[in-house]
């Protein structure tokens, strides 16, 4: 096992009826800005909860952030933080609504000279403007860390931000939510924090036998849940164990002590910058060849999480390797997602070239958990993709 | 799943070398006074890595915290705290050490008639001194959560305290410690870890799927790492295992939205109170007992554990359920710890029902999951671990 330090202090109300503590949570004399998407917060009735919760407090509302949160849009909300010297933050809604709001807190005290030097820059934000998060879309584990993933749109280009002052400081999980959230989104969320799990886990063996029967439990929850969220988002019973899995899926547990990958991530985050492609499907497109390509380094822990998670008993090491990589892809066509780019785009032809050159322009030359993960390689990932 | 609240604000420094880091994590200006037991801290290095890293702080020390923190002791270090105007409690030592801090923490702030009102009036401590932990002996979980039991020799009882004030500023877990533990203290952390887990774990069925496997993941690393403790305690691997596991076992995480029952550690405290018996080996004593005489409550949890971590499959869910209890006895034997009262006392005539009547006079006549455990139902598990 690695040495690791651990800190969060994100305080979370899980369970029915939740919403309405957040009065308790805000100081009383805050000026709230509210935060929000595209608007299913006013048809679920997650935002009459709100705003009715926070009827003593100042609130001013921002919405419209959209899925992939945007610069362009995200200064708008900073202006008005600004002129209307908002003092806490409230995010509702999802990974988007929760990441964009992250970037806001940094923003707000950020004394440089632009907002956008804590992306380019990678600035990493110490101390931050208190915010809180009603989530409404399980998927990110934004609720319960302390990072985020920003869009500009001009430059089709994602950043990764984040530091120990992005931690919301408190969220709200109500799972009831989950029976209003479209089936596209819930496919999403399922194999955006399956995936989020083996970046933890299918790397090499440090002997840390606990954090991988973590990162097993997690996945056997989101396996064992996932047909029923599909067919019935009203089973709170499955709702509740998705969207926890969901949280702890990334909440920065899983990677205590272990090494950990994001290679399938900084790949699928191009296609979404490029394509537009929803972020977990992109994830889903990069699994299969990303593991297959980096068969050799990953193949004792792909062979532990097919036997562990899938019940492979049978085959070699290599063999049992293979078979927990299919069973990835199936279960990720069990949620209706498409794992070929060219499912989703005609016009595939050049992206590995492209997504490899931004890589080498980068300077991300040796990703991954071993350093192996060259331009070049990405590439090749990326064409077996196609 | 159950509505929960969780928030575990303490920050875990795991690994070699953590403890040089203590002089980052404590005010440069705070007066601080160093707790520690027995003294074995003196002799096994952790003394000397401890003043080091403080050579820039004002110490002062207060040794001889008895394991099963004595109150009368511990009513010395307050009136240091306060003559000397402390500001910052350092505990160097095992789950005594802590939990005897964590009275001083709640104490040092507590402006009552006498701080015996914190332990007899059930006082939660919403602020409490800062402290922070440097662990020389996993076992009871304290380094990362606010509840500590204390004991008062005069009247030979044990008290549970807490409250969301005495979680530790930090704990510092560097596993190298454990090849200095005898191993009588080895096999008491193991088995008071895993009945932790048990005591969130045996309950019934609220269709919380992940935390259920979560507590599996953990009695399973204790399980898989024990006999590599017990033959080898400079086995890093298995200790850094062993050490997460103790401190995952009772951080809070285990019992998020499900029932947690604690019969055995109360009748267990109990034993300890009356004949000096080690904690841990309380409650092995009393473990089988207590799942004996509640099977028809808790046997569909029994039978899962049974299966999912003694790997039993065959024969009917009662079946299951007491293979289950006949494995976990096995598992304390293969500790080296006896598993029934007359094994470590010949004088145990009377203890049921005396145990019996102390509950009846605190009022606990319906503790447990359930609210069935009655003094009753008290005295005859006691009656069933002669």
């Amino acid at each position: 096992m690695n040495n690791f330090n651990l800190h969060n202090p994100t305080n979370v109300l899980f369970g029915k009826g939740q919403i309405e503590n957040i009065a308790n949570k805000i100081p009383a004399d805050a000026k709230v800005l509210l935060l929000y998407g595209g608007g299913s917060i006013k048809k679920n009735g997650i935002y009459e909860q709100v705003t009715e919760a926070l009827t003593s407090h100042k609130v001013i509302e921002f919405g419209g952030i959209p899925a992939n949160p945007e610069y362009a849009v995200l200064m708008e909300a900073l202006s008005i933080i600004k002129s209307e010297k908002i003092t806490f933050l409230l995010a509702v809604g999802g990974g988007s609504v929760i990441d964009g709001t992250k970037f806001l807190a940094a923003a707000a005290l950020y004394d440089g000279e632009t907002p956008w030097d804590i992306l380019t820059k990678n600035i990493r934000t110490e101390v931050g403007m208190p915010f809180g998060a009603v989530l409404t879309l399980p998927a990110t584990g934004s609720e319960m860390n302390s990072g985020a993933v920003i869009t500009r749109a001009e430059t089709k280009e994602k950043y990764a931000m984040g530091g120990p002052g992005l931690f919301p400081l408190f969220s709200i999980l109500d799972p009831t939510v989950i029976k209003s959230i479209p089936q596209r989104q819930l496919s999403n969320g399922l194999a955006d924090a399956f995936v989020h799990v083996l970046e933890q886990y299918i790397t090499y063996s440090v002997g840390a036998n606990l954090q991988d029967r973590f990162a097993e439990s997690v996945l056997q929850t989101i396996i064992e849940v996932a047909p029923k969220i599909l067919k019935n988002p009203s089973d709170y019973e499955a709702a509740s164990n998705f969207m926890w899995s969901c949280t702890m899926a990334l909440n920065g547990l899983l990677s205590q002590g272990v090494p950990s990958d994001w290679g399938i991530h900084m790949i699928g985050h191009e296609l979404t910058a490029l394509f537009a492609i929803d972020h977990a499907r992109t994830l889903a497109i990069i699994t299969e060849s990303h593991y297959t390509q980096n068969l050799d380094s990953k193949k004792e822990k792909l062979a532990q999480y097919a036997t562990r998670v899938w019940d492979v008993t049978e085959g070699t090491m290599e063999e049992r390797a293979k078979a927990g990589i299919q069973k990835t892809t199936e279960f990720f066509k069990s949620l209706g997602i498409d794992t070929k780019l060219s499912d989703y785009t005609a016009d595939y032809e050049g992206t590995a070239e492209l997504i490899a050159k931004r890589f080498t322009d980068r300077g991300w030359l040796k990703m991954g958990e071993n350093g192996t993960l060259t331009p070049e390689v990405v590439s090749t990932i990326v064409k077996m993709s196609y």
